[in-house]
Formats: C-alpha cells, sequence, structure tokens
C-alpha cells in the first residue's frame, strides 16, 4: 500500500482530476483547482483504497495512517497559518465524504472540528466575533454529537427549540451569546448523558471521531441502496477531505457569493453572480438578506453595490479566476467563493446549470471560441432540452395558483376558456377566442374540438391516452389523468376540493409540468434562434439514424419537414375518418350487412383517402410515406350517445334498434386485445384492398406530376406470417392491377408493424415477407408488460414513486423487457433479409434515452410526432457520439 | 436407378411394410399383407423413385419402365387366370395413387382400366352378367374422360341425369342395360367432342394414361396446399398401384363386406362386421340394402343371415385371416373383403377406429394376451380420448334438433329446463329439478346458479372465458359463445332464426360437440372400467411430469385427488369471495376509504379464507398446496345493476350514488391490462399480508394435526422483479410472525406465475426471488398475441377456419410463439436456480399436446382442471414414451 494521503494547498497539490478514483471527485477537484493556481483553503484527502482498508480490516486504520494525517495537517498550518488544537490560532477544519460518483445526500458531513472551551478563547480573539464562536461551536457539538456520536438530533432540536421558545427568539439569528452559551451547556450535558462520555476537548480525537464516522457513512442502509439502484460497486469506497474551514462572516471584509461564468438564461459570455459581505454561504440563498449583484453591468437599481465598486481588487482576482476556470473546464461554470478578512477563497467550481436557450447559446459560442470542437457542442445540449425551446412556457416570474396536478402529457403552457364538450369548443372559441378542453377523456370524435382549443385537460388516461397523443401529434399544451378534478357535464363546470370552475372561467395549462393552474397566468413564447439551427445542423453531421415523423395530415406533415423529418414513420389512416362527412360513409361501411353493401360503402371512401394520401405525396416530394392500413376496433367509429345514434339511424335509413344492437355487438372487452388490426383486414379483406388501392393510385397522380413517391404499406398487428402472408397478397394484387391500368410503376414496399410479442420472436419468419420493420413500442409496451396505457394510471404513478418501476415504460422504453424484444426482432429479422429496414413509430420515438437505445440496436430511423423531431435529431446525434471523449479534464 | 416396379400376388410379393418410402404406405401394405398369405388381388406398384423421375425428366417415364410394366403385367395375369385386353378372357386393373403417408382425398384414381368395346364383350360371356359389365365401362367411361382426359366431370353428369330423367329412373341402379348403352354412346361422343380425340381402345393405352393422370395429380394446386399445410416434401413422390378389380357383385355367390377384428364399440374381443351379397362396396355403407352381420353371434333378429351361416367356408378363412392380421399387426384391423364368383379377396386392412372405451378395453386386453407391451398398450390410447369416458355424452342412437352451434367449451351433455339468471336457477332447480343456465356470458356472481344448472349455454365469450373456465372446473357441460341466440332477459326467453325458447322449456347442450339441441335427448353415462384404472397405474409408470390440479375447493380436491392429482397448481382465491357473505365483506374492503377501514374489513375476511385453506390442506394431505394472491381486478367484486348497488348500499350504510361512482371509477377500459396481479397486492399491501397470514395460519392449523402441509404461495402478473421482491418481503414477514407467534415452522415457498412475456425475458432476475414458477399461459397466450380470449370470438374461428392459424391457441400452446418464451422461461429461470420447480397452471395444463411439449422443455408438472388429470397423466406418459419404438411391422 503506497501513499494514502493527498495534501492540496498553496498553489500545489498531490492529486489532479485524473485521480477521481483515488480521491474521489471531490478531492481529485479540490487538487485540480489548486494546481491552476486558484486559491483553495488547504486541506487534504485520505484515499478511497483506505476505506476499502478500512472495511477489510474490521473497521481500523491502516498502520501509520495517522502519522500520514499528522504530517500532512502541518503543511496546511503552515499555509493557512494557524494550528490545529492551538489556544491562541486555532485551525478549524471540516470533513466531508468524496466517492468517485456523487450519491447526493447519501453521507454525513461534520464541520468546524477543531472548536473545543479552550480553543473557541482564542478563535474569540482572532476573529473579534464571539457570537459567531460561540455559534460554530453549537453547530459543532450537534453535528458531531448526532453524526459520530449518536445522539438523535431531535434531542438537540428540542433543546435549542426550547431555548428559543423562552427568549422568544423567531430564528436562531435572534439568539444572543448568552443564549448560545446556555443551548451549549445543555448540549454537553446532553451528549454526556446519551453517549456516556463527554464531547472530546482533544481536537485529533474529534478529527478521527469524524473520519470514522464518515467511513461508516458509506455503510449505511440507504448508502447501500443508493448504490443498488444506481448501481455502484460497494468496494469502490469513499475518500475523505479534511479541508481548512474559511468564513464570510468574519465582519465587512469578508464576504460570500456565487455565480456563473457566463449568464446561465441567456448564455450570454458575461460574468454574472450574486454575493453579500459580512455572511455565510447560506445566507445567499436564504433570502432574508438581498444579495447583490457581482459586476456593474448586472446592476437593475442605482442603489445596488456590485462587488466591481465594493472590493474592486477581489472582484479582478475572482474575475481572473472564473476565466481561468472557464478555460481550463471548458464549460460554463457554477462557482463558489468565501472573503474572509479580505482574502478571497473558491470553495466549490461544477458545471452550471443553464436553460435550454443558453446551453444552446454556449455550446455554440464555446465552439466558435475554439474552447470546444463541434462534436463536444453538440455533446453539450441534453436532447431533452430542446422541448423547453419548442414551446411556450408559463412566464417564470408569475405568480401561480396551483388548483390541480395531473400528467405532463404534452408540453407547452396555455391560458383560455373552459369548455366541456368538442362542440362547444368550436362554438365558443369564435366568440371568445382561446379556449381550453376539458373532457374526461377525449375520443375520435372529439378531434373538431380539440383542433380549435388552446390546449385539453383531461381526468383520466395516461401519458398515451388519445388526448396526449393527438396533442403531442398536434403540438399543443395538454394535461392528462388528473384525477383529482370532478367533471360535471351538466352543470358545464368542474371542481376540485371546494374550488368549482365554470364554463367560461379562465385557466391556465403548464402541460410540461402537469399543472392546472387557475386565471390567466402570462406565457412567454420561446424563439429559436440561429444558434439552434446551426446546432441542430451540426448534429445532423454526426448522427447516423434518420428522423422520420408521425404525421397523418399534409399539415401536420409540412410542420415536421421543416423540423427536419426525413420521410413520415407513421400516417395513421383511421384519424382521417373522421373529418367532416367522412365518418357517415365510415359508418355506413362498419353497418353494412354483406360484402356489397360494404365495398359500396368502401367506394365513396376510396376517392377521400386517395386525395389525402396525394397531399401527404406533394408535401414529403421523394421521401419515404409510411401508411398503416386501418387500425382500431371498428366501434370507436360509431356513435356512443341516443341521440347520436338516432341522428346516425335517420341518415342512413336503419332503425335506431338495430344500430344499437349493432354498437353494443361490437363493444369488446378488452378492445386494445380484440379485433383490430390487421384482424379487421383479414376478416374484412375489401378494406385492405380499398386502402391498397387509394395508396397506389394517389401515388400514381402525384408520379405523373414529376414527383417522386415512396409508399410504404404497413400491415399492422401482425402476430403470425400467415396474417401478413394474406394482407400482402391482397395490397400486391391491388397495387399491380392499378399500375398495370394506369401504366405507371409505382416504387412501393409492404412491411409490417413489430407490436405485439409473437412478431418479434418469429421475426425471422416475418421477415420472408416484410420488406421493412416499425416496432409500434406502445403496443409492444402494453403487452410486453400486460399493462394498459389508459388504465395504468391508477397505479402507474404509485409504481414510479415507490420505484417499483425506475421509471414510466410509457415514456422511456424499457430496455430490459421490451427492448430484448426489439433487439431479437432486429437481429432474426435481419437474418432472413439482410437489407431489411427497421424503424420505430412508437410514441417512444421522440424520447431521447430510446433514440440512444434504436441507435445502438442498429435501427435505420425513429419516427415521432413533429414537435419531437429536433430532440430525435440531436439525441441520435448524441447516440453517434457516445464514444467520442472529450478532451475536458476530469468533472467539474 | 434399380427396380422400378414390384409385383405382389399369389402369396408372395417383392415387396414389404418396411418399404414404404419406397412403395408408399398403399403399395408396402398390399405387398404385406400379400407376403403373410392373405388373399389380395394381384397387381405392382410402380414406385414413388418413377414419380421423381418423372418429375425430374419433363414428366416422361424413365427408359425400362414400360419393359417393366408390361413384364409385371404378365405375372399379375398368369395368377389371376385372365388377360390384360384380352377379347375372351380379360382382366380389368384399377390405377390408385400411394403416398408414403395417406392424403386422403387429394389425389385421383382410375377403376376398370382393361374395358373396351371389345373386352366388356369377353367380360359379359364371363361374369354372365350384362348390367355390371356395361355399368363398369359407364363407370371407366367417366372417371378416365375426366381424370385422364380433362373432360369436366359435370358434363358426364348431365348426360347421365337427362337419360335417367327421360327413363324415370330415380337411382342409378334403375337404369337397364339399355339405358346404359344410350349413356355410353354419348359419354363416348363427349369425350370425343371435348377432349378432341376418341376414348383409348387400346387397354395399355388406357393405363398409361391414367398412370399419367395419378402421378399429375401430385402436383395439383390442392395437393400441394395439403402438402404445405402437413409439412409433407414435394419430392417424396407418390408411388402408383395396379392391381386386379375384383367384383363382389357377380351374382350370389359374390358378395362384399366390411368388419373390425374387436368390437370397436365396447373393445371385446369378438370379430365383429357387416356383408352384403351381391353388392358392391359402397352399397354397404349406402344403407339402401340392410347389410347382414358377418357372426351368428351378433345377430339381433333371427332372420338376419350371418356370413357364418350364409358362406360357412369363406367365413372360416375370413375368421381365420383377421385373427392372423391382427396377429400381425398387432391391433385391431379394419378390413375390407369381397367374395367374387366363391372366392375370398381382401381389399384393406387398416388401423381400426373405436371409441374410447374400447380402445381402452382393447390395450388393456392386448398387453394381457402378451400382444403387446405395457409401453404401447400405454400409447394405444389417445390422450385426448378419455374426455368422452369421464362425462355423459348424448345417447349415438338419438335422434337430434340442432338448434345453433357454439364453442365446444366444456364437455359432456346435459338435458335440462331454461332459466335465465342464476337467482332464477337456484329458484327453479328445487321446482322443476334439471335447469340448463342461460345467460350472454357469465361472471363469478352467477356462481350460485352455475353450481345448481347442470349446464350452462353463453351467447358470448370464447373457450377460456368465464363460463367455460369455472364449468370445465366443475366438469359440469357448457357451450359458449353461442352467438347465434338473441337473448331477450325482460321476456326470459332467447332465439334463434325463428325458434323462440321460453324459460321452462327442456334443451340439451352437447359440450364436446358445442351443440344446443331443442328439447330433451337422452344422455348415456360412460363409467370407468377397471381397464381405466389399470391403465392410467400404467401410465403413471411411465411419466415424468407430476399432474397437479387447479382447484379452489376442498370438494374439487377431492374429485381432482381421485382422479389422481399429486397437488394443487392452482388455487384462486378470488373465487372464495364470492359465496355467501363474504362478497359483503370484499366490498366493503374495495370500498374502504382508507387504510384503517380496508384492514377491518380484511380481518373479517381472515379467519374465512383460514378455513378455506384449512379444508384444502387436509384434503391434499401432504401434497403441496399452491394459492394464487388475489389477481382479479376489484370491480369484478361490486355490485352492477341499480338495484343491486341500492341494496349493498343500504347495507353497508353509505349512498347509492357514492358507490356507483366507486364502482365507475373502478371500471377500466382494459381490465385484462388493468390494476390485478400484484398490482392489486402492491397498492394495497395490506391485502396480501391477509392473505399470507391466512394460510400460513391454516398450515399451522393442518400442521398441529398432524398432516403434512406445504403451502406454496404464488404471486400473479409479475413483470419486474421489484413487484416480486416487495409482495415476498410483505409474505415472508407474515409468516415469520405468524410462526413465531404459533411456535410451529411450516415449510412454505413463494413463487410466480410467469404469464406475462416480459416475465419470461427475464426469468433469470425473477428466479433469484422466486422459489417456483407457474406458467400462466391463458394469460401469456393473451399478451404474446394481443389477443383476449374473451373478445377473440369474433375472429378466432374465422382464423383457423382459414388456416390464419394452425390451431386455438387457447386450447393448445403456441410452441412457435408462447412456446419460446417458455423454454426461455425456464432456461433462464434455472440458470439462476437450479432445483427452481417450474409448472404450468394455465388451461392448457389438460391439453395433450401441450402436455407433450411441457415434458419436453423440462417442466416439472402440469396443473390442469379435475376432469382433465387422467388426460395429462396419460399424456405425460406419451411423452416420455414417445422415443419408445413399438415392434408393430409398418402401419396397417
Amino acid at each position: 500500500m503506497g501513499k494514502r494521503v493527498y495534501f492540496f494547498g498553496g498553489g500545489k497539490s498531490e492529486g489532479d482530476a485524473t485521480m477521481k478514483n483515488l480521491l474521489g471527485g471531490k478531492g481529485s477537484n479540490l487538487a485540480e483547482m489548486t494546481n491552476i493556481g486558484v486559491p483553495v483553503p488547504a486541506g487534504f484527502t485520505i484515499t478511497t483504497e483506505v476505506c476499502t482498508e478500512y472495511y477489510e480490516g474490521g473497521k481500523g486504520y491502516p498502520e501509520g495512517l495517522k502519522e500520514e494525517v499528522i504530517e500532512e495537517m502541518k503543511k496546511v498550518e503552515e499555509i493557512m497559518g494557524g494550528k490545529f488544537g492551538d489556544k491562541d490560532n486555532p485551525l478549524l477544519v471540516s470533513v466531508r465524504s468524496g466517492a468517485r460518483v456523487s450519491m447526493p445526500g447519501m453521507m454525513d458531513t461534520v464541520l468546524n472540528i477543531g472548536l473545543n472551551n479552550t480553543t473557541i478563547q482564542g478563535l474569540i480573539a482572532k476573529t473579534n466575533n464571539e457570537r459567531l464562536c460561540y455559534d460554530s461551536y453549537r453547530r459543532l457539538l450537534q453535528m458531531y454529537g448526532n453524526v459520530v456520536m449518536s445522539v438523535p438530533s431531535g434531542e438537540f432540536e428540542k433543546i435549542l427549540g426550547s431555548i428559543k421558545e423562552k427568549q422568544g427568539a423567531k430564528s436562531d439569528a435572534d439568539l444572543t451569546v448568552e443564549n448560545l452559551k446556555k443551548v451549549i451547556e445543555d448540549y454537553e450535558s446532553l451528549i454526556n448523558e446519551k453517549a456516556g462520555k463527554p464531547f472530546p476537548e482533544d481536537t485529533f480525537e474529534q478529527l478521527w471521531g469524524a473520519i470514522g464516522a464518515v467511513f461508516e457513512s458509506w455503510d449505511t442502509k440507504r448508502a447501500i441502496e443508493y448504490r443498488r439502484i444506481n448501481n455502484i460497486p460497494g468496494d469502490w469506497g469513499t475518500a475523505i477531505n479534511v479541508q481548512t474551514m474559511v468564513f464570510g462572516n468574519m465582519g465587512d471584509n469578508s464576504a460570500t457569493g456565487v455565480a456563473f461564468t457566463r449568464n446561465p438564461s441567456t448564455g450570454d459570455n458575461k460574468f454574472y453572480g450574486e454575493y453579500l459581505i459580512n455572511a455565510q454561504g447560506e445566507d445567499v440563498v436564504a433570502g432574508i438578506r438581498t444579495p447583490q449583484p457581482i459586476t456593474n453591468e448586472q446592476k437593475t437599481d442605482p442603489d445596488m453595490v456590485s462587488l466591481e465598486d465594493a472590493m474592486p481588487e477581489i472582484y479582478k482576482e475572482l474575475d481572473g479566476i472564473q476565466k481561468n476556470l472557464e478555460i481550463h473546464y471548458k464549460d460554463m461554470q457554477d462557482i463558489e467563493f468565501t472573503i474572509q478578512n479580505g482574502k478571497l477563497w473558491m470553495l466549490q467550481t461544477r458545471l452550471g446549470k443553464r436553460t435550454a436557450a443558453s446551453a444552446v447559446k454556449i455550446a455554440v459560442d464555446m465552439m466558435k471560441e475554439g474552447l470546444i470542437t463541434k462534436e463536444e457542442a453538440v455533446l453539450r445540449v441534453q436532447p431533452a432540452q430542446l422541448d423547453q425551446l419548442l414551446h411556450p412556457m408559463i412566464d417564470p416570474k408569475a405568480k401561480i395558483d396551483v388548483l390541480a396536478v395531473g400528467l405532463p402529457a404534452s408540453p407547452g403552457a396555455a391560458t383560455g376558456r373552459v369548455v366541456f364538450t368538442a362542440d362547444d369548443a368550436v362554438e365558443k372559441e369564435k366568440e371568445w377566442g382561446k379556449i381550453i378542453l376539458v373532457r374526461s377523456e377525449t375520443s375520435p370524435e372529439d378531434i373538431h374540438g380539440m383542433n380549435v382549443a388552446q390546449a385539453i385537460l383531461t381526468q383520466r388516461g395516461g401519458m398515451t391516452s388519445h388526448a396526449a397523443v393527438v396533442a403531442r401529434g398536434m403540438g399543443k399544451c395538454c394535461v392528462a389523468g388528473c384525477s383529482a378534478l370532478q367533471i360535471d357535464y351538466d352543470k358545464k363546470q368542474f371542481s376540485v376540493a371546494d374550488k368549482v370552475i365554470k364554463e367560461g372561467d379562465y385557466i391556465t395549462l403548464d402541460g410540461s409540468k402537469g399543472q392546472v393552474i387557475d386565471g390567466k397566468v402570462d406565457t412567454v413564447e420561446s424563439t429559436l434562434s440561429g444558434d439552434f439551427g446551426e446546432l441542430m445542423s451540426w448534429a445532423d453531421e454526426f448522427r447516423k439514424l434518420e428522423v422520420h415523423t408521425n404525421a397523418d395530415t399534409p399539415h401536420d406533415s409540412k410542420i415536421a419537414k421543416d423540423f427536419g423529418a426525413e420521410g413520415i414513420g407513421l400516417c395513421r389512416t383511421e384519424h382521417m375518418f373522421f373529418e367532416g362527412d367522412r365518418i357517415d360513409s365510415m359508418r355506413e361501411m362498419i353497418l353494412a350487412e354483406d360484402v356489397e353493401a360494404r365495398k359500396k360503402a368502401l367506394e365513396k371512401l376510396l376517392p377521400i383517402q386517395r386525395d389525402d394520401f396525394v397531399g401527404l405525396f406533394r408535401v414529403m416530394d421523394g421521401y419515404p410515406v409510411t401508411i398503416r392500413t386501418l387500425d382500431p376496433p371498428l366501434h370507436e367509429f360509431l356513435p356512443h350517445t341516443d341521440e347520436e345514434i338516432k341522428e346516425l339511424a335517420d341518415k342512413i335509413g336503419v332503425s335506431s334498434e338495430k344500430l344499437k344492437t349493432k354498437a353494443e355487438n361490437l363493444k369488446e372487452l378488452n378492445p386494445m386485445l380484440g379485433h383490430r388490426g390487421c384482424r379487421l383486414g383479414l376478416v374484412y379483406p375489401e378494406i385492405t384492398e380499398m386502402q391498397a388501392r387509394a395508396i397506389i393510385e394517389a401515388a400514381v397522380i402525384v408520379q405523373k406530376e414529376g414527383i417522386k413517391v415512396h409508399p410504404e404499406i404497413m400491415i399492422p398487428l401482425v402476430a403470425h406470417i400467415n396474417e401478413l402472408r394474406k394482407q400482402k397478397e391482397i395490397v400486391v394484387k391491388a397495387a399491380e392491377e392499378v399500375m398495370e391500368k394506369t401504366g405507371e410503376k409505382i416504387d412501393y414496399k409492404v412491411g409490417t408493424m413489430i407490436e405485439l410479442p409473437r412478431a418479434a420472436l418469429i421475426a425471422n419468419e416475418i421477415a420472408e415477407e416484410a420488406e421493412f420493420f416499425s416496432f409500434g413500442t406502445n403496443d409492444l409496451t402494453q403487452t410486453t408488460f400486460g399493462l394498459s396505457r389508459d388504465d395504468a394510471g391508477t397505479f402507474l404513478p404509485f409504481y414510479t414513486e415507490n420505484e417499483i418501476l425506475p421509471a414510466d415504460p410509457f415514456i422511456t422504453v424499457d430496455q430490459d423487457g421490451v427492448g430484448q424484444l426489439m433487439k431479437m426482432g432486429v437481429e432474426r429479422g435481419r437474418n432472413t433479409r439482410k437489407d431489411l429496414i427497421v424503424g420505430i413509430c412508437g410514441e417512444h420515438g421522440g424520447d431521447p434515452e430510446t433514440v440512444i437505445f434504436c441507435h445502438d440496436i442498429g435501427l435505420d430511423y425513429v419516427s415521432c410526432s413533429p414537435y419531437r423531431i429536433p430532440i430525435a435529431r440531436l439525441a441520435a446525434a448524441h447516440a453517434a457520439l457516445k464514444d467520442f471523449k472529450t478532451e475536458t479534464k476530469g468533472e467539474a
């Protein structure tokens, strides 16, 4: 065993950023900062190997460790100009854990080690601040007593509370020196009584007690559980950092602050931060005193006193350090500093958190400044962040009154007046302008209302319920499954607890957070900057996956293409049947008594479908267009209420009773597992035939206009090869007839959804017929888990909150289960057909983690709703770059 | 290429039973019979290799074939004493196909080859039967004209029909010789006209034409399709059998008959059959003349004339032959014979079809006679056949009027008066006795009605619908999903087309065929003979799989144990909650507002559950008892109609409205994929805790009585390891508390259902916690196919009829898909835990094919409903013996 303790301080350290495994994240970072000349309070790091030895050796310290620590402490004393345990010029230290990876809140810390009844007098003399010293001692007793000597922290709180009450003190700050002395006395008695021995006066005994306690905290139940969940090996151990304490509250030449090397909101390349004179770190964030700006440029009020003005020399030093840190770490830094008696100390530097807009700007700027490469710039922006940029947001400065929280089903924010039916939506929108549609749940019949609404709020349904899927497709804000709502359609109102919202009242939805907010709230539109476009074009240089879109109309396809879609990955033909009069022909088809009647109804639908496809082909202009044949159970198209039934019955000339019976007969106990998908096209082959004809006829029309057309006809819900075989026969026959009749040759493909476990299992067989696969991961997740996305609302939140499931499998593909089937599908499919095209068109196609997984398993493309396309493009680039090594030293 | 044509006849043949690949099934069998001295009309077989050569050589015959045929024909002539094509003593032959495996009805045959306008005169002279000869010639023209010369058979029928009409002849037999001559004349003109050439007078030309046509029929579309479905390689080819024609209708010393070497109904070892003097084969089965018994013992009427009396010498010869054949083939034979002019010819011998009862008796008898081994005896009875023995049947002699056909959901037959509600069932049963419950579909609330009913008829639902599963469990006849029914609950009647059946009317159900029959029909009870028990005990000697039962009550468990169950593989605890007052406590639990209220309700249920388990443990007396924790969605337990809701609301003191809302909230769009299974036990851990306590407390009680107890607690619907982990924690904690409190140590296990694709995929993880797996193949099939068993009724029959699916996957496990997951589950599970116990408890557990599959993939046991247990035991023995080679020569 070699060196066990690594010193840092005074511009030199024995470690550096590369030694994270040995010194832990924090220790190596303190060493690195010291090395590049940043003034860091001196200290030393006890290595992770000692932790391992500690446990292997039955919780004893290895021989020679104590001597090493004493030696390093001497170096600290020398540099910091104090002496640990000295009665005249005492030096205080903190003892902190520091594992290879951060385990926030999991492990213990002890501050102010080195104070006792003797050294406190020296500290008072040195600082001339009696209150600070007694308060520090009180804190030491409380932390040490609890962490090291196992006295329950509640007991300390009880003592503190009772003295505060007695003194009428509102906060700790109101306690006088005398009060604090009384607290200290009571704390000492408490420790003596509960621990069976007194708080150690010996400062080295304090130090070893703290070190032991921090090592012990590596093996607490919660730390073990945290490691299990996060896959951190138990034998990594933690390092321990012993570092000199500095105080920003020693007087008016002391201060403390936090800052960012660039503006974290806008990304502007300007130093930005706040500080407070004579204060501790927590005061800056606590909001009792108003922090002041660091720079003059930041000032919004002439009364403000910037650090630049108040302490110009210190400011200059700090500005130099921050520039240095950013260049060194090659990213925007979030720094903490303390000024103790006119001396600047840097306590921490880490990656600065930032808004989406600033992330984009910083990445693009830094690339142009030559600080980072194009690859790094692309990797600097998290794909999920982009969602913020693509939708309006609640004004961050607005005060809001949250009525209830549902699922964040479709991002963005919107304000409007409440309506309760799709018809009302259409009518009231003309009168009122912005409206929000509130429903128990939505169905395809509500589309016209959703179309005019600003946003949609539902009481039931999950992240992939009808409302959620349609809203995302429309790029519209939606809060779904908000079970706290009680909707009363008759009275046209909903209530949450005692609050009643009537038709016409204003509400605001935050679809990114799932919030339902009372009244009007200002929203801010995020605009796409030139930086955004530039970053996207860089992403496109790297990604291997194509990005297609799920779109059913020329309008949506156009939006998607503008966002960069390279094809339509899923056109759901059923959505086309709900508009205007089409639904009547559709219903006529469903209610047909025999094949002939059905064919007659289908003949009416054919030209309509054909026109739809012509529109899509024109917009997509040579990109592939994947069209899925009819998928949903037929009863979805039928009217539900008695009134609607009567209306339809009159229209098509059958009795209401008959129509009702038919609708009743079509109802299913589990429609998701019922007569839908290719099962419809098999029992009613004339439906598939009509759709195939409409597609190929449309392709002929558009191709004759000189536009390239690549239709891909996709058969849904295939479980057995014979299903695909028979459907393909129908499609090919119809296509050949059209091509022969028109003399036009169309380059079309026939493929299938892989959306049932069985399809993935027999993908080798299926690829004999299918020219392409598209993973329908919504259904595949439902069937693999045996979990209906529409019904999961009652228990899935419980599952994710209680970590029964690591994530909602309808948002991010479950790689362990569903992912196995996808891998199987790709491998087995390509075993049979080497050039098989494989994509994904489930809702997961726009989820960054899923996109990366799709890249890894070798998919050709992902397809997602139009507004997710930039996210998918960036995620695809990240996937392609995941083995790219950045030049950044260590982790900031 | 070696020998191409194999002779048989006169007691000697060039082939034998082992040469099936070369001579086809029929050819090798004719050779075998000849070899053992059976008088077979002489002939020869052209090998399958010639067929292959025929196709490879562009449909030409290999060199030398014609010469070989001519040579073999000479041998035939010599033995049969006639000459092919001779005008004085003509010999007629048939040309038949004969592939390695039988392809019934797929290929062509031509009879009476050798007749022409010249030879017919010789035949008339020889037979002295002008009509026979002209009729034979007419048949030749018709068959040959169609099969060889491609004249549509309808054209022949037209000619025949018009002449019959002109003559006022009702059947062919009414035509005179003159009429037949006219038919022949017209046939000859027809052929000449349609084929462009005359029917060949040259008999060898006839022969080659027929041989070519039979070869061609190997490659017709229907034959190719048949081979594809049955996995028969196209290059096997067919052999061709050319055999001398014999006639049983040459006069009163001619006859024809069919017989069995033992009684096919009872299995009695007595020769049994029917014959007709001066008749052709088809006359025996046509029913125009009444066939006579072969033996005197068979005579049921003194006027009957047995063959034994009519032709004692021939009878003796025939009896000798049949004995010989049975000994030779070591199984009961179905034989055909013809007596031509006092000479006995055997035309065919094959395996005799038999009833279940006779199959059992024959197998046991033959073993005792030393004819076959014990293994062979076990293999002689098909497991599925046993179903007949375990349930009453419609009297085969009864005349029935089938109203409609539904799914054969639970076997057996029953007659009774119709009722339409469970309550009516209970009430009317007291008054009327036997009743049949008719419902759209059943739910757990109908149990009391199902209990008293003779049988159940439903309009909706499939083979694994509630009605079907419960009926099979009760061993009760059920016809499900009979969609032709129109039920009118208000009028208490149902109609099928125009027929109306009212409450109190009699109907009869045949649950084995799915028939709904009008009125009362006699049923016959099958009794289990001693032979049955003996055969079962032999099966038990061989099988490796254990057979457990799915049973929820001591009563069912007792039945199952008597049938040989070695444990309970699935006790569904939810069924226990429907009886009597229990449902109220259950509802109270579901409607509870908080944990405390829920616990209070559960406290009431605990002693009831405990008593249930005590009963099961006592009956199973040391066998393992696998108990599944609560599985179905809670709303199943709530009342549905307004009336029921009001009643319950009053009883438990909440408002009807509130109760209705709660029930409404619990409703799910896809309950199969909703809040059920372990998802209930996770959200409401107190339910699992109560059940675990009840199980272990019951075990303690019974163990104290000196009875061994092995409870196995099974967690349903696990998809993620954390679900099982958390449920197991609850179970173990409860169990340990009970054991500590009582001081009794219980040998219990905790395991899980594998019923979701994801569970199979991560079986390695799941086995870390699970001590046993049980495949829930109902749910696994539903999720793997994405197919609800309750809704599949609308299209699954279409799928199986149209061969989209080879079989109903809810009856026989889909080995290609679901089976892959099962294999995965076993392998991965045992990789983690070598001694993992694995069983199956889906409805498939009693299906013979599935049982064999379960044996193959290494399961420890199958579990099925009580009445399927003998079937599973026998199937398990078959599985274990599947590599056992019988000594039988060839296939009879």
